[in-house]
């Protein structure tokens, strides 16, 4: 699963997120990819994938060896030489992974107002991401989805109801806003960002998990659909890796497929 | 309502948020008042402050004459002449606000990873305020916490008894593990950052939103309720703020006082 391209002049990045799932880990892979850099994804190629990233997480930690504080949750990314007196940084919060690589991965704008607005629109993809979570866990994340069913029949009503047009809605506008220089396929200036990356992978759990309710808001945006999300999952490098092994299928993860949860 | 402080070399910040609640804008607030930075809290110093951030939100709009984006939900920001061809930048979301304001304010750290971590903590702290919200409106944002009482009730339990302590305990880890620099006062290095504002802010709406709890919950976390909390609010340019009539008190927004959420 090793996505050794392109070395250039990176350091060996290390994705730290759970094993056998896209989850918040894609967006970030997403980034490397995109950008054609290589990186580790360290849960993925070991044995003991999972204990490493329980480690990270579970172990009550007041931050490691290297001057890092501790991890809340994964994603966590490792970069060599780039924290304090020249050891390993240890960052996490997936859009402060995202804004810390961006610009050395050429995703982040061309200038200042583009590198803001990227870090907006994803944080706004991101906020979709979690609502779309929360519709099969809208009462307690450490419960079973069976033990809060009835709440997320209602929480999977309103958010098709109301939060996907919203959103969708929202980044249609962004996107004929910024027709001249994106032409329909980036919401930010001419060129690819991770907020392009990270809002097509949500559109792409959302038509695993809601597939009905897909298949009938598409036609209302056609920005989105006809021209944004085919033409990003067109880029080189995001080609390549949706056609390798690396890019794992959804399944229990963030996006989940309960068809009593879909448009009926 | 006015912040007019010293002038340095700032631009005329416009904050631009609901009037008459602190909200999300409270954030963004909080950062300029600790930096001593003068700014405009649009819709508290004008007559029809909810229609001017109503505008911004509901118009549909594909972005403005300034060649900036729409904006998905408030807080945002303008500043004079930082955006494209010296036209006023317009930026959205809480993050990417503070993400931008936090070098040339002060508040970001040290060096590159001290920023990463500042922005890190930061997006752990709002998670915290998002559930916060959530435990009223588990199920709807749209609708009236009445009509989700008792999925209110659960979510609510949930966010007592495991989220809080998994939140806090964090928090109080990175106190820890920054002890040597931070004296328990800073999450990141040995000065204020807009991290720890955040936090301060958040920690001061679990206690109105959950008083029972978190008087409880006080005694398991003294680097944060006895050294970090009292200090961050000490800071001079808080202490003015938390003294003047510009800090708005919780009533109905993120954080409310619903006696049977909290613990009984």
């Amino acid at each position: 699963m090793s996505a050794t391209k392109k070395a250039r002049t990176h350091p060996q990045y290390e994705l730290l997120y759970w094993p056998g799932m896209p989850g918040r880990g894609e967006f970030i892979r997403l980034a490397f990819e995109a950008a054609g850099v290589s990186y580790t994804d360290v849960s993925n190629e070991q044995e003991n994938g999972r204990d490493i990233i329980s480690a990270l997480v579970f172990s009550n930690s007041k931050g490691d060896s290297d001057s890092n504080p501790p991890v809340f949750a994964p994603p966590a990314l490792r970069i060599p030489g780039a924290g304090k007196n020249g050891k390993p940084l240890l960052l996490y919060q997936t859009p402060a992974i995202l804004n810390y690589l961006g610009a050395s991965l050429g995703l982040a704008g061309d200038d200042e107002a583009e590198k803001a607005w990227v870090l907006s629109h994803t944080l706004t993809a991101l906020d979709m991401n979690n609502e779309a979570h929360d519709t099969h866990h809208p009462v307690a994340t450490g419960k079973y989805y069976e033990d809060q069913k009835d709440e997320s029949l209602k929480k999977a009503e309103d958010f098709r109801q109301n939060r996907i047009p919203k959103f969708l809605g929202f980044f249609e506008r962004v996107l004929q806003g910024n027709e001249k220089e994106g032409q329909g396929k980036h919401l930010v200036g001419a060129k690819l960002s991770y907020a392009d990356t990270t809002l097509w992978h949500v559109l792409s759990g959302l038509q695993f998990a809601f597939p009905k309710e897909l298949e009938v808001r598409k036609k209302e945006f056609p920005a989105l659909f006809e021209t944004f999300y085919p033409s990003v999952q067109e880029h080189k490098g995001l080609k390549e890796y949706l056609a390798s092994d690396r890019r794992m299928p959804f399944s229990m993860g963030i996006f989940r497929h309960y068809p009593e949860l879909d448009r009926q």
